[in-house]
């Protein structure tokens, strides 16, 4: 007589991380469920991959947002859509996911059950396909419910140049956003419900990928292109001035900023520039292709609101220079300290 | 005037996870120390990698270990082995690696220092890259110290077989071990001084990946290679059965366990099967091919004390039995539940 046994839980157990049977189980009736790349299903402990002789791409990146859901998304969307972009920004098409999964004992197995679900309908919408896994469970009280690690590879896009061969940035050259800064930060301080109101704000949380390629593919020289996450729009410009030698002069009033983002940030003396996004991208292009990029990006969902913030200069090489709405000038510092903790 | 801001810290504070000058100080002042591949100095979101086309592995892993330091090992050297070994076990050279550090607000930097400076170690011994990383801070008590995920990248050793063209495991094919197994989990249970004595027993904490390619390159047909980590040798022969639709007989005496380890378990009521390595190897290979195989391991210090601890039969095929010491037979069963978490 064989004894089989099924165990049906609605928690997260110490023994889900165990590597025996109860991992097993969590694997084959939870994570198979949604995840079904053939790599993933030959149960190995690493995929093998066929890629055709190219340049890779190789990304990681840990999500510990809280709370888990705000509007807009959700950890799982978040750690597919943040790992997709760092590929797309770096010029590359995304193509395998891993994921790494910390638990808590204690878990709702539901809750998990959502956050894995939205992670495979992200992944499948962006074309990457999950390959790899771990799970790690904890006791009660020593990770916040969830934690989770994308790493991702994608290939450089043959018409996207090589780094040595980029292009240069140079004085007159324009940067541009593809739309309004600081959502996910707001939505995400919203669901906390730290505040005793709602602004309906939701966050920016999406895929860049799809923009990128579209810019890629209609050739223009994209010099510098980076995703302003933690640390918001005025940390990466920083990193643009230093890494680039030049001064950045941006428009406080170009910067496109939602009114509702506008009158929190006031409320809270909050610099909409160190906010954190999801689904926003930072371009350095030549003046003369401008406009026409312009066009191309806001007949794109994810870039219908997108604007030309400013353009390089050659004062101040290393800073960040804004014409504020008033008229004045001040220096845009990168974020010091934390504002938001666990935003992402 | 330029205000330039130097904050030197010995605790991680949450801004150490911003995203803005606190996080860049750490990268620079910390972890560009220790990992310099030019890939990770260019300070991308993504590394690009050049690999000469070859089928790529890829595979991902969160070391979430308690206590951080144990008898031969700590989470950062263990985090490099780990991945490293899920690569050789795949017949892979291990080339890439990522690291996304979660720190807990308050760690200590020294201790954080240490760990990193163990995977740089142990990375540069192993010949694997770290390209590309992340560091997020989480509020103090919301996870424990550090956790580490790694995912790394190797390519198949072309003279390694490609899936689908695997040797079949057959009837009679031997069942070999590298050496002692459970010394990583006694390691880190003495560790946690939950004991009130000392055995002397150290982890075996090692990369494999070189004792897989000297045996690779030597023409075994290594018919099935897995590394039994969490779940023990025990879960992992299980594995082999079910995979492999075969009998798995092993025998109690021919398994190497440490008299120190075997006292332990008979005192602790552990079952040495179940008890996770972190350097140990299982294959399967050809009768014929056996005796060749462990004079080579022999060789090798880690494979110094290797073994054939039993052969697969043609009966009870999924199952795996063991002739006991005193002469008996039984069932293995794979780990149910969890006997101690936290051990990798």
């Amino acid at each position: 007589m064989r004894i089989i046994f099924t165990v049906k839980m609605d928690k997260i157990l110490l023994g889900h991380g165990s590597g025996g049977k109860l991992t097993a189980d969590l694997i084959s009736g939870l994570f198979r469920k949604y995840f079904r790349a053939p790599q993933l299903l030959e149960g190995r402990d690493a995929a093998l991959l066929e890629i055709p002789g190219s340049t890779l791409v190789f990304t990681t990146d840990s999500f510990v947002i809280h709370p888990l859901f705000y509007p807009g998304g959700n950890i799982g969307k978040l750690a597919v859509c943040g790992t997709v972009n760092d590929l797309a920004v770096s010029g590359a098409r995304p193509l395998f996911l891993s994921a790494g999964f910390i638990l808590e004992e204690g878990c709702d197995m539901k809750l998990l059950e959502s956050v894995v679900s939205s992670m495979a309908a992200e992944a499948e919408k962006a074309g990457i396909s999950l390959v790899t896994a771990d799970t790690k469970v904890v006791e009660k009280g020593k990770c916040d419910q969830i934690f989770i690690n994308t790493s991702g590879i994608g290939c450089l896009l043959p018409a996207y140049r090589k780094p040595g061969h980029q292009y240069e940035v140079t004085c007159g050259d324009s940067i541009i956003v593809n739309g309004f800064i600081g959502d996910h930060a707001m939505a995400v301080l919203q669901a906390r419900n730290d505040l005793g109101f709602s602004s309906g704000v939701s966050s920016d949380n999406a895929c860049l990928h799809e923009l990128v390629a579209s810019l890629v593919h209609s050739g223009f020289r994209l010099k510098w292109m980076r995703d302003p996450t933690r640390g918001g729009l005025g940390t990466l410009l920083n990193e643009l001035a230093l890494q680039q030698h030049c001064g950045v002069f941006v428009e406080e009033t170009a910067i496109p900023v939602r009114p509702e983002v506008e009158g929190l940030c006031e409320l809270l003396g909050f610099d909409v520039l160190t906010l954190a996004n999801e689904g926003k991208l930072v371009l350095v292009v030549p003046e003369e292709e401008t406009a026409e990029l312009l066009q191309q990006m806001k007949a794109h969902p994810l870039g219908q609101y997108a604007a030309c913030i400013g353009r390089i200069t050659d004062q101040s090489p290393g800073r960040v220079v804004m014409l504020t709405g008033v008229g004045g000038r001040r220096i845009v510092h990168p974020l010091l300290g934390e504002i938001l903790p666990r935003i992402c």
